[in-house]
């Protein structure tokens, strides 16, 4: 390949026309979560990266799922089940303009990223409102349509967030308990359940705690990093064919039986009476 | 104790008194969500207990955590921190009306009960909002005050919830990975933190896809054990004075080599490299 071909394939491949749709959950302008967002912007769009911002508190987001979100009759108003009645309103285009439009922004995307302060070993309520309210049923997922089959297989995704704790905390000594366990609901349950293939998670430790030196050292590493976001290995988890969706989604036995004599179990949720693998929620290939 | 005197004690060490808060989030008074919540009111009132619910969809309880949830000025607009500003904002008797409201029912409460349909391996938007806004820094934990040292540790709190999956799912061999490790967060990063003690979770395992009969019974069992939920051993979490503040709350190497030659690990979170003691999240006394 000579240097212009090779130059092409890189602006082809890696750079131009590329979608990214940060979800940003922070109230003000002047936060470590906005700088973390505006770097994201800046270094993505230089890449020729286009990218859209859901700042949800700036667009009062809603984040209570309700019948509201139906555009007229619900199926069952008296028997209310969310997810089946936002399935039928998104097969017939019923769904509320403010969930449709982050549908369509989500559909274009090819990365996501969730900016926030974990708030309660989780995210923001307004964050999970937009989690809650866009990944419907039938749009995000369906019972044959999830985990390594899922909907969004082709997409990555990404959490990125502060926290109030030291990292020490977080540790698998440490008194919050291993960090690996507070990500598995949501790295596995919300977003590889959709499919995503999901990036380690980008942890700016306790940013209120350090000097503005370490801040912006953390704001520099994390420039770095987004400039080879496009080639990053994503987290391991187990694929869907080995359960068997006849007994209940449970690990089939050969797969069981393969692993049996291994050191550490498959994942942090699938540890099979084994220690986990060790940041297996936050390293890629472990 | 003669016949009379054993009944005054009961009447007055197990029931006459108690003040449980019901925080509960489902759309419908038609679903079974709704009737866990009529049946706890029922049982509960029964036994001379006063029974506060809040309703939170019924009440509009705004989710989202915003510079409104202060009266008055905010002490740093361009930075807003919503702790710091609610701190100073409860110190001061500043925070909005429904959230006052929501600490005074709490303050008052001995059992908190949260009702709730899982929503992506968590609680729903609106009632995370209400975790966000309600356990503020200053009126519900500090940096002193917290874990088996923290302000409600005189408290009882209960997760009851319904899933969307079947039980083998959420097995430690099923595909959406150990229900114990789901629930680390929210039993131990947000009630255990304030310093409650932790009943077990009332699961309700996929109530959709049971039939009406398998429902009633489920409800029945809910009744039960309510009648003894005052006498219920707490579940076990690792105490405060296990860590070490000077190294970064990390558990003492004193503790540490205690466990070392056990089978399992604390807990789910602090599991020493080991595999997680089973049940951990789910049963008291594991």
């Amino acid at each position: 390949m000579n240097k212009i071909n090779k130059r092409m394939w890189c602006v082809r491949g890696f750079v131009t026309g590329k979608k990214v749709l940060i979800v940003y959950a922070h109230q003000s302008p002047g936060s470590f979560n906005a700088a973390a967002k505006d770097a994201a912007v800046e270094v993505l769009t230089a890449q020729n990266c286009t990218v859209e911002v859901s700042d949800l508190y700036t667009m009062k987001f809603t984040a209570a799922a309700t019948a509201e979100d139906i555009t007229g009759e619900v199926k069952n108003a008296d028997h209310f089940c969310y997810a089946e009645e936002t399935k039928l309103a998104w097969e017939a285009g019923k769904l509320s303009a403010d969930i449709t439009e982050e549908q369509r922004k989500l559909t274009e995307a090819d990365l996501v990223v969730f900016q926030f302060p974990m708030y309660w070993f989780s995210v923001p309520a307004i964050m999970k409102g937009w989690i809650d309210r866009v990944l419907t049923l039938g749009f995000a997922y369906s019972d044959e349509k999830r985990y390594s089959q899922g909907i969004f297989k082709s997409k990555r995704v990404m959490l990125s967030f502060t926290t109030g704790s030291q990292e020490s905390m977080f540790s698998a000594n440490g008194i919050n308990g291993d960090m690996n366990v507070t990500l598995w609901p949501l790295q596995n349950g919300i977003l590889h359940y959709c499919g995503f293939q999901v990036l380690a998670p980008q942890i700016f430790w306790a940013p209120s705690r350090v000097s503005s030196e370490v801040r912006s050292t953390m704001l520099k590493d994390w420039r770095t990093r987004l400039e080879g976001v496009f080639g990053e290995e994503p987290l391991s988890f187990t694929p869907l064919d080995c359960f068997d969706g006849e007994t209940g989604f449970q690990l089939k036995p050969e797969v069981h039986e393969k692993h049996a004599t291994r050191e550490f179990g498959l994942t942090v949720g699938i540890h099979l009476g084994k220690p986990l693998p060790p940041n297996n929620q936050m390293k890629a290939g472990v």
